[in-house]
Order: C-alpha cells, then structure tokens, then sequence
C-alpha cells in the first residue's frame, strides 16, 4: 500500500538514484520551499548538456512496457471532477464546478448549465504549483479501502505520522471532507423557472440537489444521462479543492485506489473512483487552489500522463511525469490572445504515439532539392498491383471477394441499413428521372424515363450481386449522356437506324472492355490523379449548369411572352382559327363539326369558328390568326419562378444541416430528403397554381417511351451489314468513356480513408460493366456506370462511427457498413417505380432543371479547383490559410489553375463543336497533360497541389530515407488535414 | 557601457543581492549546466511560500518608473526579424523566416510568401532554451558601435576576454555573421512566373536578391512597401540564429545599442537596429536554434519585456524579466490542439496595464447574492445631468456645443468627407423616394415624394446647421408613417380638412415639445434600455417587412392572373368595348368618336368598335365585356420576380462586404452603394422587358403630388374652430410617439463607444425638431425625425482609424469626423433632386418594396432580441457560446425572450386594430414593463441581458465596492466585447 511496502520499487530506485540527485538541485527541504522551482527536462534536446535526462529514461521504461492493443485496458479513460469548497452562510458544501473526460466543461456562474466543451488553457503557475503540491503533499497509491470515510482516515493517519497535521486539524479536516457534494445536474425547464420565481432578486438561488454526503450512490446519479456520453470502462478522479480558515499551509494529497470503486455520492455520474486529489488551504487563496485543481484534472486527461498515474510508483516517478508533461506544453504568450474566448476543440487530435514527434513539426526545410521530398498520399493499393497474367486481376479479385459473400448479407443486419435504403432509393428515382428527361430529350424519346427505370433497376441489381464493390451505386452518366445526344444526331444525319446501330457499338464496346480487363488495364487509373478527377468533375458540373440554363431559355421559345402587352390595348388582342377555304357555308365542315363537337364536348347544335380551339382547328387544317396567337401569358414567368425557387430550396434545405436549429438528426433528415422535398413542394404550388407549364413525358402505361420500338433490339435487318464493323470506330472512344468514368469513380470510392475491410475490386466491377453494356445494348437500354455522388452518399450513410464520445470529442470514423442488401434493395424498388407514371406526370420541367442547376453547383463547390479558381480573385491577405499556400508559390498556385483552366476551355470547345466525337480522347490527354505539367512544377510542389504520379514513387521513397526529419514535419501536418473520410470530390451524377 | 560602469547600477545590484542568491537554489555553474532549470516565480502568488519574491519586487521598482503617456516614446515599438543561415550546397547565407511586430510572419516553405499573421505558440522547452542562453551567454548593454562589423568585434572581444571562445573560432564567426543577408520581399507576378520557369525541377529557386552583406541600407530596403504597415519610430531587433561546423558548444550573445542604428542591409527594411541576439552551434539542433529564435523574438515583442530590455541593467534584470514573462504564460497541454492550426489575432487585445489582473480572471462567483454584482454600461453621460433650471438643459447644450462651432466647418476638409456626401446623399434620396411613396399611398398623393423630398432637403439641412448632434440624418420614420396613415383616414372618415387638421395638431405637438425641453426630459431616456430599444426596432422591422408583402400580395389583385388559361384555347380569349345603348347605329356617338378619333390618334375614317381601347371605351362610358377582361397576363409574376430579385441581390452585394473577393476597399464600395446599384439593375431589366409593372407616382413637374394642395396651409378655414383645440389630444400621442423615437436614436448615436469629442445636445436636437415640425406643418410637409440606420452610417463612414497596423492588429478606432458640412452638402444636394422626377418615374413599385422588406429584415439580424429568438429552437448543446449565456440561466434567457415577444405581439395587435390610436403610449408602457422586470429577474440577470436602470447605479456601484474581485473579473471578459463601436442596433430607417 505504501511506497516502502513495494519490493520492486526499491530496486528501481535504486537503480535511478544518482539520476533523481541530479534533477533536483538542491537537497535540502529548505532550499525547495523558497519561491524556485527547478524542472527537469529531457536534456536530450537541451542545446547545453549533452547527457540523456533520466526524466526521459524512466518514461521510455515505462511507457515501453505496455503494448498499444491493451493501452486502453490497463489505463482506463478518467473522468474527472472538480470539486470545490463553498461557504453558504453558515454551512460548508463541495460543489462541482468542472469536469473533463477529453475536454473541459465547467459550470457557468450562475448559469446553471454546463458551458461548451473547450480545450483547458493553465497557468503555467498553476502546474508549478501543482508541481510543488505533489512533492510537499502526501502520496498514498494503491490503497485498498473501499469507502471515502477510508480513504480520508488513511490520509490523516499518514500525515500526523508526518507530524504535518494534528488531531485538531485532522477532526476538522475529516468534517470538512464529509460534507455533502451538489453537482450539477438538468433539472426540467418548468422547475428551474418555478425555483427561480420563487427564490429570486439576487438571493441566494440552489443548484442541483443538495443532500447530505451517502456512502451509496444517489439516484440522481444513476439516472444521470450525462453516463451515456462516457465510453464504458471510464473510470473517475475525484478532485477536492478548497480554502478553510483553520489551516495554516496548504494540505496536499494524491490517492490512487488499488481497484477502482464507487464512493458513494462522490461522483456526478455512479462510475468507480481511482484518483482522489485533495488540497485544503488557508484563506486567500481560492483561485490558486482552483487553478491547481484544473492543473490536475488536464494532467489526469492527458494520455500519457495517465499511464504513468496510473502505474508510477514512487511520488518521483510522478513529478517526472509532470516535468515530461510540462516538456511537452504548447504556450502562448501573454497579452496576445483573447483570454475569454474558449480554445474549441479541434477536429484532429495528433495520436498519443506520434506526439513526441511533434514537437520538431516546426522544422525549416528550404528549397535545396533534397530537402523538399515529395510527400502525399499515392493511391497504389494491393488491388492494383499487375499479376501479369491473362485475367490475372479478374481472378485474384473474385479469389479476395469469394470469402466474403455470404458475410455480405448477413452484415446488413442493422436498422441503419433501412434509412440508408429509403434515402438511396430516393435519389436514384430522382436520378432516374432527371435523367430520363434529359436522355429522352436527346434521343427523341427512343430512351425516355421508363427506360431509364427499367435498366437502372436490372444493371444496378445484377452489380450490387456480382460486382467487387457492392457499395457502388450505377447510374447513367453526363459524359454517357453527351454521348448518347452525338450518336443519335449521327445515326439522324446518315439515316441509320439508331437502336440497331447502338447495339452494335455496345457489343464492340463490350469486346473493348473485356480486353482491358484481361490485360488488367485498370491499373492504370494510378495516372488519375487529382488533376484529372478534378478536371474532370469540373466538366460534367459545367454541363449540368449550362444544360439547365439552357433548357431554360428554350422554353421562352416554348412559351413566348408579349412583352408588348399593353393593359389599355386589352381589346385589340385576338386569335381566331380561319380555316382553309375561309369556308363559313361549307356544309361538309359543318357536318363534320357536328359530329367531333358532339362525340368531344358538347351536344349543341350552335356553331362558332371563333370558339373552335386550337386542337380543332388544326383539326380542321385551319391556322391561327390575329396579334394574340403567339403569346402565351404567365407561363414562362412561372417557369422561371419555378425553376429558381427550387434551386434556392434545394440549396437552403441541404445548408440547413450546417445550422445550429433543431437536432442534429432532424438536419440531417431534413438535408438528406432536400431533393425530394423540394419536389414535392414545387410540384404542389404549380398543382395549386394550375398554369399549363411544361410537364415531364412519361407515357401512360408500362411500354417503351417511343411507340416505334421494343424492348428487344434485334443485331440485324435494318442497317447495312458494314454498319457492324464500322460501329468498332466509335466504340473505341466510348469505351474510354465508360473506362475513365468508371474507374475514376472507382478509385474514389476505394480510397484508404474509408478503412474497407472487404477490399475493392476495381476488374471485377470493370467485368461487370462490359457484360452489362451488352445487356443494355441488346434491350435498347442506356449504358451505366458507378455514379460518384449517389455512390458516396451511399457509403456515408452507412458510416459506423463510434457512439460514445467524450464532449467536444469528434466521433471517430470505424468503417463502412460493407453489404449488398442495401443497393439490390434500392434497384428492386427502383425497378417497381417503373408503374409510377400516372405520378411522375405531375412533375414540372423547370423543377427538374432547377434541381440539375443545383447538383451542378454543388459539385463545383465541393472540389479543389474551385477554391484555387477563386483565389485568382482574392488579394493575397485575405487568402485562407490553405495548407498547399504555405508551401507552393502563389504564382504557381495560380498556373496550374490557370493551365487547368485552359484544358477545360478546350474540353468545352471539343464537346461543343463538331471534334465532340473526340471528346473521350481528350479526357485521356488531361493524364497527359498532368505529366507534362512535371517540366514546369517541381515534384514537392507538385505534391501539395495534386497526387503524385506512380513512377516517381521509387524516387520518392528514396528522398524519404534521405531526409526523415522534413519529410516527418511535413506529413506530421498533412496527418491532420483531409485524411477523414470526406466527400470532397463529387462528380458525375 | 558595460555593466561595471554604471555606478547607479552597483547600488541597485548591492540591495539586492540577497534576493538574487536564493532564486538561483545552485550556486555552482556545474550543477547549473545539468538538464534542470530554476525559475523564480512571483511567490506572492504561490500558496506554499508566504515572501515576496524578488522577481516581482524589480519589476515593480522598473515598471513603476515609467508614466503611460511616455510609454511608447521611451520604449518603442520593436519590428523584430529572424534570420537563420542557410547552407546552400558551397555557400552560407542568412535568410530572413519570420518576422515580428505584434504577431508572427513566418516564410512558407517553398512557397515565398509571408504565412498570415498569427499567435505564437512555443514550446515551455524552447523558454527554457532561451533562459539558458541568456544566462550563460555574453550580454552586452548601450554598446556604442554604429556598425555591424564593430558590434560582431566587440562581442567577440569580450568573448575572448572570457576564454568562451578562441582566436579560431572569433576568426570563423565573424565570417559567418558577415555572409550575406536575404529577405523575403515580393516580387512581381511575372518576373517570378519567369524565374520558376527557368530553374524548376526541384533544384535550387531562388528567393529574393542575393547580395553580399553591404554597411549601407539596400534600394530594395528602402523601397519595401512594408514599411508602411510599420508604425513611426519603430525599432529593429535581429536575431541571427545558426548551426555551423567549427563550435563545440552554443555562442549566445544579447547586444542593445545605446542608440539605435541602420546596420547596413542587416533588416528587411532600413529601420535602426537596437537590440541583437545571436545564436551559433554546433550541428543537429537547427531546429531548436530556431525555437530559441522564435522564443526571444516574442519575449521581445511582449509589452513588458520590451520595457525590461530597454531598461535592465545587469544580465539578472533580463532573467528576471524572463521569468515574470514565464509567469504570466497561458499554457496549451499537449495532444488537446491541432498543432497545424495557426492561431488567429484575436479581435481584442488585453492592454499590458490589466495583464496582471487577467491572471485571476477565472475567478468563480457563486450566486451567493453580494457576489453576482451587477455590471452592464449604463449610458449616464454628464449631458444627462438634470439642472433643474427652466430650459436649463438646452442652455447647457448651447454653451457646451457653441465653442466647437466653427470646427464644426474647418474639420470637414478631408477627401473621406466627399465619399461620405455622395454614399449618404444616395442612402437619403432612396429613402425619400421609398417613404415618399408609402406617404402618397397612405394619403392619397397629399404628401408624395416631390413633398418628401423639399421636407428631407429643408429640415435636414436647418438641422445639421444648428442642432447639437449634426451627424444625426433626418428622416421620416416608420412610426410617423402609420401616424400619418391613421390621422389621414380620421379626417377622411370625419370630413375633415387633413392638412389645416395636421398643422394644428403640428404646432400643439411642437408647444407640447418645447415644454418637454423646458422641462429637461431628455434625461427620461437613462430609462429606455436595450429592452425597450430593440423593442421598438423588432417592431419596425416586422411592420417593414409585413408592408412590403402586403403591398405585393395587393398587386395580385391589380394585375390578376387568369390561372385557368389553357393554351388550347387560345381562340376562345376575348374581351370587347360594349356601349350603353348597344349602339353600333348611333349617329352621335360615331360623330363623337369620329372627333376624339382625330384628335387623339388617327385622322382614318374607319370605325371599329373592337378596336375601341380600355381608355377610349371608358371615355364613351362603355364597359368592357369578354372572359380576357378581368386578367392581366406576366405584369405580376413579373412584379414578383422583381420583388424577390431585388432583394437577393440588395442582400448579395451586401454581404460581399464580408467575403475575401477583391480588395476591401472596393468590397465596401459595393456595399455602400449596394441599394442604388440595385435599383439601377432591377430598372434597367424592367426597362428591358418593357411589361407595364406598376411604377413609382411622380409628377412630372415641381409642384403638389395632390393638385387640391399648395405649399402653404393655412391655420384657418376649412375646419370648424373647435378643431383646433381638438388637435390637443392626438397631438399627446404624437408627442409620445417623436420624443420616443427622436430619443431612442439620439441615444445610441451619442454612445460612449463612438469617442465623440464635441459632446452631446440632447435638449438643443429635440428643440430643433419642434421647431421644425411647426415649419413642416405650416408647409404640409411630412415630420422628421432622427433615421438611426442612416445616421448610424453617416458615423460610420466617417470613421477615424489608425492607419499603421502591424500585420494581423486590428486598426484601433480613435473618434468621429464631428462636423455640419456633410450632413449640410447632402440636403442641399437632396434639395436639387426635386428635379429628378423625369428620372423617377421609371422605378417601378416591386422593386421598392424588395428593398424595403430587406432593409427589415436587415434591421432584424442585427438585434440580440433575434438572437435570443433562435436560441429556442436551437438544443443547448449547439449554442453559441454567448456572453449572458454563460451568466444567465437558460430558462430565464427563454422567459426574457417570451416577454418580449408578448410586449410585441400586444403591440402588433394594437397597431392593427382600432386602438391603434394609443399606441405611442404602449410604447411608453414599454419603459415599465422593463421596470416590471425587476420582480422576475435578478438585477445580476438583468444586468447580462439588458441595461440597468438609472436608479440602480446607485447599489449596483456599492456592490461593485463591496465585491471588487468578481466584479473585475467579469468586466475582464466584457471588456473584449462589444465595446468597440459596432452597428449593433439599427432601427427605423
């Protein structure tokens, strides 16, 4: 129990004793007690003296003993809490005024409620003192009492055998330590009111319970929901402070418990005690005991002063830590902060391990060529590595997937699986119908939505049962899209038949396809580095908004406005039908007038041309005359209203989850359903409105869009047979498509930080694209391929992240939910929306085009290039402090947006002009460009502002080696910045 | 020069020579040198020693010496700079990596740029380092040299003298320290583009010139625009820090100058250098070298240290300075913050002077009655004083304003003042044009904006000529409008004579005023509180923003949609002139035609009836008969997409003040002129479209909107004499009604925060307003009062500033250009826009109403009232972490909230209702509401959410006397905030 008792200390300190004479300085009990502390550092480091500290060498020997699995079994996390004396009119109470698990809330005077979690800030006073009251103060580890009266009966006993207490101050002590403890606790709105009403007008207001000290654990401390935030196995430090009048120098005690147990009402929450710190001392003094009381409690936090709480020996062993912790301490100068802004906590933490290292991150390296190693992050995973044989990837993917197959049902059992569904299934229905709208706007209908439906729902089922990586969700694509608009114009211009012809292509396409994949092409997306996703994500976000824009003007054309409209000319507007032979006698008209009328509306036998409606009229092979008939009022207006109040709803609901109202779930709910929502509201006020606005085509029943075709598409008949062989032509440029678009995606969703446990299968999912493509192709079908923004929503909705977090602690990231329930349950629901038609119907258009503006604009804002763009804009002062600035010149920073800039000017002439055919080409050329781009950029720049190509891993490794130290202090920042799993590119929708 | 020849020195050291031996616990420099560091701490804070310590008691003798005003001329201003050699491959130079004036600048890596200002944040290690240093290094006080060259000898003389160092070393330092000196200086955009193309690769770029070191200050030296940002008289500190080959152990060595001096091209920029440190050892520590550079160059850069290097004599003095640094750290613990994060310059910088009391900042106060001492800034100001006199007040305000009166003119000549007259002369002619408008609605066109405009340009330009305050803006206010609107309908609904009536009730609410000046009850306003005025302003927005949707809502009535409009009958529209009689066969009516026909329009002979328009159909007293009638197609869709796109766009540019983009001067410009830019724009596209949207009434010529009016009314006549006596009563109200709003402006404009010099004229401004409401009722001109938001911009642009801050400071407000000319040029130019009418007439209607519903919202999101409002929807943990939030129970921060909302919507209800003839007494009730307060909330409570009422100054000072510790502290965390001057408060626009 006590220090003398324990045979292996006595060893070790002997071992250690000439080293402790040499960190404390003066020997003698008097010199210590004036006004100096001396501190040990690691010397290691210290420029004057070149021996090792024994400070260091004794944590090296501590610390080294434990491994990293059972770190958090043998030293528990604490909760700690501070507890302080305070004088009520006659009475005494411990009231707790902190308490910290990673982070420190205190209670807010007069407040009642806890404040924000926030990073502590000490004194450096403050730990001296502490430092002081550890030496002085009596050490008690690894007692065995069970009870606090105990534990403080233990203390007294050691102190009077010190003669540093007598029995006087011993029975007040004891008195003083046994009052009641009042934490602070939510009470219920109406009963803080009701008190505050009656006890009120600056007196005297009670917080929380006030009940005398129980040796058996409250209620109200059972019941505490604040338990649920602490991770199981958390054990308490309990902290008492105070300043009492009978005292004349200060009473210090640190008390470790041999096992852990609950001390009565001790605690806010009913977890067992560990660490008891206690410190009485003469008036005057209550902020320097409150400060020394917070000291404990950050040092208690600290991780590795925690272990060394939790296994130190001696009291030595001790103050080493706390000279090891102050050795560690960041400081901030005095008078250079605001000292009443809490420091919040920050979203990285640097690991306990990699600490130490940290403190050099502040290292200088120059541009002297070595010195600056490349860093960041290659993509170059196991899956990726070329077997060299035919297939070899397709079958070492099947081979690494085969074990998990049965795993990938089972896995989804959990109610999170069920939300994802619902959500995933609805943005692959708006999907579906957004892009059937525009596909079948492309292709005259030959795929139109029920198309899109129907092979959304057969591609993506068979993926999500067959392909490597079932997370993926596959969608038709804007590149596919543009595509198809090309083909569909050629087949119209040369008079071919566009099914047939399309098939063909497939097939090719297919042919193509399944060669990369034997030759295992694939490994090829490492040369896809941030520069060609980005570019490439920028493209497809630029289509979207002009496409949406567009569409947009075309329907002033639709719906043409008479801005002319005089209100005072309101009786000259006319439009009246007049028919072919200006016939008003003509009896065979008027006969057949008869019949239509009666059949159509009315049974009237009355008769007036003017009344004829337009449908009629055409009917009747009349046309439309008079200054009115090419008009039509509000709709376009409307349209316009329609089309910008979506986007603004779209935009606000999915920025509603970044605000502080409501809970975070119901934000989230609430952003996750934006899209939906929005059209549903939209849908509802142009129904309320009833204005004729432009309506999305869906046919009636469960057949193709296009009356002219069939669900089979037959290889033969209505081309000419060299159509076969041409169709490879083209085929080779959509296969580079589907390629790029396809592994692009792929790599996203493979990246390390997502911690996939199943691992990817980037040939295998290239397999199951081709064999799909001839599917498609044979039913007429549009292509799919992995759509990056549904695919990532998908993963991160599935996100396991861990539950119980400290306060103000960010929830760590622990996978993904790796299944194939989820995506076939979404395509087996898409697959039945196909009889949603008589609902779709009531969708406006420029709905849908405010919804693609919106997708477009959210993709733009979430990629890199964007933020460099805007840079271009921004004097240099203003400038975010963007980790690529602090190392990349801003001169090159703005080429290398300025050359990507020019790569996408050249793009959108490509698609835009008659070379789009070309197209796909020129998006292999952006891989082309980026090395290029290593003849203007250095490697480490380079490296900041993109990935950096495979073939100079090597060299990388190499100047690694070289040079550790600026390599570690570079890395050491990156560690912190975007390695969560972040959706920070989002393409392609 | 050296120490041993200061006598008074000797004297100093001798006294306190005792103190010296006990901080420093080992006496021999052997126990010194091993890893341990003595600090000495001010032990009076310490609870285990009960002494003085010495460290203090210098400080306290050195300090003290020193009064404020001299403080920055004996101790100027350091601009401190760290260079560290570089090896590049044969050669050495020095190459500058940070720099410092109040905070940290370092160079990026590789990116040649300076980083944003930021903290600094050191390790306690790299403290200790630099203690060390100092201790064991040479220190060389008031050294005479006047070149580089001779402090190096000098230095190294004494180091020789010292056997530190050897005639080979001295030989090799000196050859170190003369390489030469590369600054971080910017360059030109392309000439660096140019380098970087040239030497890339990896390989060596160079950064700025590379020159060898030269005695004489370089061109780019002298030229470097930096020396702007620098304030006058600031000295240089270098700090030169190094690895080299030859030492075995670190060189240290601190040098002042006894007067600073330009040391060749040593600095950045040509600045005297005053103190030196250098630093040379041996290889494998660069990065602690740089840490100890970093450490000196903040200690240099802190407040108080710089007083100690100025002034201390003996190396002791410097430790000691040293360790009071150490003393007041703040400390990070380590692994609890993101070391990659740089921290931000906060807003409010703590004066050195209060630095010490900080220290105890986190003081707790339990609600223990006499400890929660009411704080808050009552706003008693000596113009406030009560004389007791008969117009005692406005005699006071007379002689106090009288001796500033010719400034008022002279002060004025500064270019800020033009930008000023145009921005504000924009702000007021908008307003006008807006008020105007709703006046001509809300009286039948008797007061308009012709009438608006002539009453703005009279009575602001007489107001700015002799009130007390002449940065107030007149306006017509809100309040005043629904006055207006009421009194208008009463005279309408009782017969009356609106104008004779109004200039009754005019001149009895300026004999009503004029007694209330007499009578000094100006000081009532001590009792309208932050309650009561924000209030008000919540109340103004709401009727701002409910009228702005009311009138379009009322535009749908105006311009009816035809909703059911089907596009398929088109030809079934029609809408035909139909005269009484049926007449197609009347010869008179053809006749009468036949002449209107020719004069009007067309001399043809042809009659159509169907071509009759609305007008002409009108003339003949025909109606209009057909289902197309009743509708007007586009024109309010078309409103609506104005109302909606005007205020977007008002609420973009004026946010665009707050984003990065392009320079903050032009940000601002955008801002300012943000209304009038968008009414050009929103003017422009209506112009465009050319739909008749509903425009602004003006007349074409400089006379009465309403023809019945002229410009003078006459007291006499119209209305029965007893009128005259009956105007009494509502002229209470009104009275009620402009003192509250005159007054509540005045107020804030007059605030503490705005350094005014030239004092306050409470009772001189509300004389001048009754005065001018006599002219402006004999005129039948609308009655003016003080516009918070347009004067509070007025303030605001003419903002004096300090214009040298150092990187990251923010610039420190030193007063108001207090003069008449601005406000005087801007009514005579609103004068001269009477004439604008042709110009006017183009705005149309929505468009105005989109600006005023964002002018409410505006007005809205700057009150702590919303604040509090969102607080309910927002869950406790997601809270911002407001000051009274961590003072006031959240309850009781809910239940404030709810009162307010009660006050307003009883208030909303009154104002819609019959009774809303009392309402300026409800607003008076306000006032006592407040006061009713006081029974729910504790003054402390009160004293976070609100200002506390005059008669509680009294206690609340007694208290404050009784309680000094918890008081401090917490006017410790108010001082940083909100005391600067911030539009925080904007009413009645």
């Amino acid at each position: 129990m006590k220090l003398e008792e324990n045979e292996g200390f006595l060893t070790y300190q002997q071992t250690n004793a000439t080293q402790f004479d040499n960190r404390s300085c003066g020997r003698s009990e008097g010199m210590r007690s004036r006004s100096s502390i001396i501190i040990s550092q690691s010397a290691n480091r210290s420029i004057f003296s070149p021996r090792i500290s024994s400070a260091a060498e004794i944590h090296g020997f501590m610390l080294g003993e434990s491994e990293e699995e059972e770190y958090e079994d043998m030293y528990p996390l604490l909760f700690t809490q501070l507890n302080e004396l305070v004088t009520m009119q006659e009475d005494v109470e411990w009231r707790e005024t902190a308490r910290w698990i990673k982070f420190e809330e205190k209670t807010e005077d007069g407040a009642n409620r806890w404040s924000k979690p926030h990073v502590t800030t000490l004194t450096l006073h403050s730990l001296f003192e502490l430092r002081t009251s550890i030496e002085k103060g009596t050490i008690l580890l690894d007692t065995e009492s069970s009870t606090f009266k105990d534990i403080v009966e233990n203390v007294m006993n050691l102190k009077i055998a010190r003669n540093s207490i007598n029995q006087e101050e011993k029975k007040k002590i004891s008195y003083i330590l046994n009052q009641k403890h009042v934490h602070q606790t939510q009470k219920s709105w109406i009963r803080t009111v009701a008190d505050n009403l009656s006890s009120c007008n600056g007196n005297k207001t009670q917080k929380g319970a006030t009940v005398e000290f129980s040796e058996k654990p409250l209620k109200e401390q059972l019941k505490n929901k604040f338990r649920k935030k602490i991770p199981t196995g958390t054990e308490a430090a309990n902290i008492l402070v105070g300043e009492v009048d009978f005292l004349e120098k200060p009473f210090a005690s640190f008390i470790r418990l041999k096992e852990a147990v609950v001390l009565g009402s001790l605690n806010e929450v009913a977890l067992p005690s560990r660490f008891i710190f206690i410190l009485l001392g003469p008036r005057k003094k209550s902020k320097t005991y409150h400060e020394i009381g917070r000291a404990i409690a950050t040092l208690l936090t600290d991780e590795l002063f925690r272990k060394i709480a939790y296994s130190a020996l001696t009291k030595e062993a001790l103050i080493a830590g706390i000279d090891d912790f102050l050795d560690e301490l960041t400081v901030l100068p005095p008078g250079k902060s605001d000292p009443t802004v809490r420091i919040q906590p920050p979203k990285f933490l640097p690991s306990p391990q990699k600490r130490k290292s940290n403190l050099l991150r502040e290292s200088k390296s120059y541009c002297n060529g070595n010195s600056q190693s490349p860093h960041g992050h290659p993509h170059v995973s196991e899956e990726l590595k070329k077997t060299g044989k035919f297939f070899g990837g397709l079958v070492k993917d099947l081979r690494r997937k085969a074990p998990w197959y049965w795993s990938d049902f089972y896995d989804a059992l959990n109610i999170q699986c069920l939300s994802t569904i619902i959500f995933i299934y609805l943005a692959t229905a708006t999907n579906a119908i957004t892009f059937g709208g525009m596909l079948g706007d492309a292709t005259d209908n030959m795929q139109g939505v029920i198309e899109n439906f129907l092979g959304t729902a057969i591609t993506g089922a068979l993926f999500c049962l067959f392909s490597g990586q079932p997370l993926t969700i596959l969608s038709s694509t804007g590149p596919v899209l543009v595509f198809e608009r090309l083909l569909y114009n050629f087949s119209k211009d040369y008079q071919l038949e566009y099914l047939e012809f399309r098939l063909w292509i497939g097939l090719w396409v297919a042919f193509y396809c399944l060669i990369l994949v034997a030759t295992e092409a694939s490994f090829l997306v490492q040369y896809f580095t941030r520069f060609t996703e980005e570019s490439f994500c920028a493209l497809i976000s630029f289509i979207f908004i002009y496409d949406a824009i567009k569409k947009m003007m075309n329907l002033a054309d639709q719906f043409p406005i008479n801005w002319q409209y005089r209100l005072n000319n309101v009786t000259q507007n006319s439009c009246a039908c007049i028919l072919p032979d200006g016939g008003n006698d003509s009896s065979i008209d008027r006969m057949e007038y008869r019949i239509i009328n009666s059949s159509a509306h009315t049974n009237s036998d009355f008769l007036d041309w003017a009344q004829f409606t337009q449908s009629l009229c055409k009917d009747f092979k009349g046309h439309l005359e008079g200054n009115n008939c090419n008009y039509v009022p509000d709709i376009y207006l409307m349209s316009i209203l329609l089309f910008f109040g979506t986007f603004f709803c779209v935009s606000s609901l999915k920025s509603f989850q970044n605000s502080r109202f409501l809970s975070s779930s119901i934000r989230k709910l609430t952003a996750d359903f934006s899209v939906i929502l929005t059209i549903l509201i939209f849908c509802a006020i142009d129904f309320i409105c009833g204005l004729e606005t432009p309506k999305l085509t869906v046919p009636n029943e469960f057949k193709p869009t296009n009356p002219n075709r069939s669900w089979v598409v037959f290889p033969f008949g209505a081309n000419p047979w060299w159509v076969c062989l041409l169709s490879g032509i083209p085929a080779i440029l959509i296969t580079i498509l589907v390629f790029m678009d396809q592994q692009i995606t792929a790599v996203i969703l493979n990246r390390k930080e997502y911690k996939l446990k199943k691992g990817a299968g980037l040939h295998l999912d290239f397999f199951c694209i081709a064999i799909l493509i001839i599917l498609t192709s044979f039913m007429g079908l549009p292509w799919y391929v992995s759509a990056t923004v549904i695919s990532l929503a998908h993963m991160n909705s599935l996100k396991m992240e861990t539950t119980q977090t400290a306060p103000g602690e960010q929830p760590t990231f622990l996978g993904i939910r790796e299944q194939r329930v989820t995506g076939l349950a979404v395509f087996i629901l898409t697959g039945t929306s196909v009889f949603l038609s008589p609902v779709l119907k009531y969708i406006p258009m420029p709905v849908l085009y405010g919804i693609f503006l919106q997708m477009g604009v959210a993709a733009l804002g979430s990629i890199q290039f964007m933020d460099r763009l805007q840079l271009l804009f921004i004097p240099s002062k203003h400038q975010p402090d963007n980790i690529y600035l602090r190392h990349v010149p801003l001169q090159k920073v703005h080429l290398f947006t300025l050359i990507q800039v020019l790569c996408l000017a050249i793009l959108w002439i490509l698609k835009s002009t008659v070379a789009a055919i070309i197209f796909p080409l020129m998006l292999l050329a952006l891989a082309g460009i980026r090395k290029a781009m290593e003849w203007i950029f250095s490697q480490y720049e380079l490296s900041w502002l993109d990935d950096i190509l495979p073939q100079n891993n090597r060299k990388e490794a190499e100047s690694k080696m070289e040079d550790i130290d600026s390599s570690d202090s570079e890395t050491s920042e990156l560690k912190y910045q975007g390695k969560n799993p972040e959706i920070n590119i989002s393409v392609n929708l």
